[in-house]
């Protein structure tokens, strides 16, 4: 087979990606490891910079995401029982819009499909080839046949434990990581969620997040050990710990049910540069990811795709390898500005085992700042929002 | 000997105090346990911010700042080769003024004098007394002979080796501290300033600060291990290591000569809580110490002074204790802001022991955030040139 961009991986990036080339007339192939169903079965985060939606909406993928989505002008930081909110219309003039990231991913398939677009499933073995050179290919198997597609360029969009950066030799590759010492406890319940805002609370027993999908379906998470595990975790003992970590004004009004989804996620800050080698162009988790305080791990992908469908875009309307070439440094000039901003706010929110009395006091002075000082809240409230492209 | 206020402590917020009090008829006694060329001997910050200016001016002091001291619209943040400028008075509507805290204490000297002020020198064996009580006094010995002021209250500006502090029994104190593991070597030199605004450096080689005294008088300062004697350093050495840490278009500038001061100062955060306790009222470094990144030291002891000063103004013209009952916390409220700014901007520039690549690319990110995004540019500027009283 034979096409000009092969993309390795169908999430939401490889999907975006592929449709965004498709609406200028590039020809793409999509490969993924495992079912569309299996993809669509993934919970992420549900937080749309602009950026992202602007995107969607290039791709003629955002009639759903405009009806069903739900713009929050802004967000709410608590702290023990203070609370105070951002405005992100007032101080920035955009909202952001809560929409699942796994409806991005349903509507990206709708739109491929209706288009004819290439994707093929359950994909094994998959090998970069020739990004060194002229003749760049990517070899892999589906149900034991082996298969070659010949293309132009290869974009890895096959998350952090892909094959795509592994294709990178390590020579010239730099690492950077973070793991945190904790982990986030989330579940997904059917009630309406305790707020119509986000609240992001930093509690003496650690941070808690209340989020949302839809007004029926709640998203909460928690702070928890590393050695935890779901088991460990009744729903009971989930809405009890929430209910202790945000202000009590709040918490009277939690309304609780049972789980429909429980999982355990770790947080890590990671990068690997370049993001570019030969025809080969790293996207989203294949190159960073962030710890999901402030929900930039879907939205830094967009951003890469962005970058990446413009060179391309660049290179086969007017020959010019200009925007392909620095790519590499674009992406990563945004994506360290993410990464700083996810660190910082997850430092801000956490408790952390070796916090002293002194650094939990700069936490509060820290929230106190931020509560009181518009300057503040406007540096992050451009961050929630997404920082220009 | 009576008075209304006993002041512990000669430094500038003692004189600052005792000279604002004297402008509202409120009498008050000055115990220093050094000379005065002892205390005018030593080096210290040299950037007032706009509420230390006021305070000077309402002190009748501050004709000589005025004429002497140059405002200073912005400063200069480095890192490596690259360099911006944050301008405090295009964001805040206010400049810093420049002029050596031993030139402000000079200027209150000066004053005391003037007025006649008392103050007593080389006082021993200072004991606080019965500040939970109704009879408030200080003993004292002056050549070995014993002396006792009784008085209303007492305002502890004895600096964190002073007795003020200690008088507070451990049992309703709560100290908070961080030791950074790094100095400052400083040198004073008769050369002129390498450039006319501030420059704070973050360099691979750890921080620098190039600061001045007056267009004839520099004063420069490295980050160096906390096992370094001055001794260790010739002043070429100094000039050497300096040159490396600031941008080479800067370093090519510099002037060196000799130095006519060398020294290494500890880094530290500290703050103890409350500021109160009964008839004592502990001020500046006698309650909170800064690391000297942003030189918030000088400037939020004058804003303990500003909130002192009110309450007692307060409870002698109006009978009201609500000022002075609310002094602690008032002032734990701005210094814990001071103490955020100061450690921020101290993790901002410094190099640390146990940074890994990853938090060495966070200090980046957050400069290149800070270069690009005005309101960050905005919330440091308006902490650097003081938050509001």
């Amino acid at each position: 087979m034979k096409t000009r961009i092969v993309i390795i991986g169908g999430g939401p990036s490889g999907l975006l990606l592929s449709q965004l080339l498709h609406s200028r007339g590039i020809d793409s192939i999509v490969l993924e490891r495992k079912t569309k169903d299996y993809v669509l079965s993934r919970i992420r985060a549900g937080v749309l910079e602009r950026g992202i939606v602007k995107l969607m909406e290039e791709a003629g993928c955002a009639d759903r995401l405009h009806a069903e989505g739900i713009p929050h002008d802004g967000t709410l930081v608590s702290y023990g029982d203070e609370m105070f909110r951002i405005d992100f219309t007032e101080l920035t003039g955009t909202p952001v819009m809560v929409y699942g990231q796994t409806e991005v991913t349903r509507d990206l398939y709708k739109a491929r499909e209706a288009a004819g677009g290439r994707i093929e499933f359950e994909v094994d073995c998959v090998e970069i080839h020739g990004t060194d050179g002229d003749a760049p290919h990517v070899t892999y198997t589906v149900d034991g046949e082996a298969r070659r597609i010949d293309c132009d360029f290869i974009a890895g969009c096959d998350g952090f434990h892909g094959v795509s950066r592994q294709a990178i030799p390590l020579s010239v590759r730099t690492e950077y990581e973070k793991v945190y010492p904790f982990g986030w406890l989330g579940i997904l319940s059917e009630t309406p969620p305790v707020s119509e805002e986000l609240i992001y609370a930093n509690s003496s027993r650690g941070f808690a997040l209340c989020s949302m999908r839809n007004p029926q379906l709640s998203r909460y998470y928690i702070q928890c050990s590393l050695s935890d595990s779901v088991n460990d975790w009744t729903d009971e003992a989930f809405w009890q710990e929430l209910n202790r970590r945000i202000p009590a004004n709040v918490a009277e009004k939690l309304v609780t049910g049972p789980s429909i989804e429980k999982s355990i996620a770790p947080l890590r800050s990671f990068v690997t540069e370049p993001m570019r080698w030969g025809k080969l162009f790293l996207c989203g988790d294949a190159a960073h990811i962030v710890p999901p305080t402030g929900a930039k791990g879907l939205n830094t992908a967009a951003s890469d795709v962005h970058y990446l469908y413009e060179g391309l875009c660049q290179f086969y309307e007017t020959g010019s390898s200009d925007g392909i070439d620095r790519y590499s440094e674009k992406a990563l000039s945004r994506v360290w500005k993410a990464e700083r901003f996810s660190w910082w706010f997850s430092s801000l929110l956490h408790r952390y085992p070796d916090q002293s009395p002194f650094d939990l006091k700069m936490q509060i002075a820290e929230l106190e700042f931020l509560r009181s000082n518009k300057a503040a809240q406007k540096a992050m409230a451009e961050n929630y929002v997404g920082l220009p492209y």
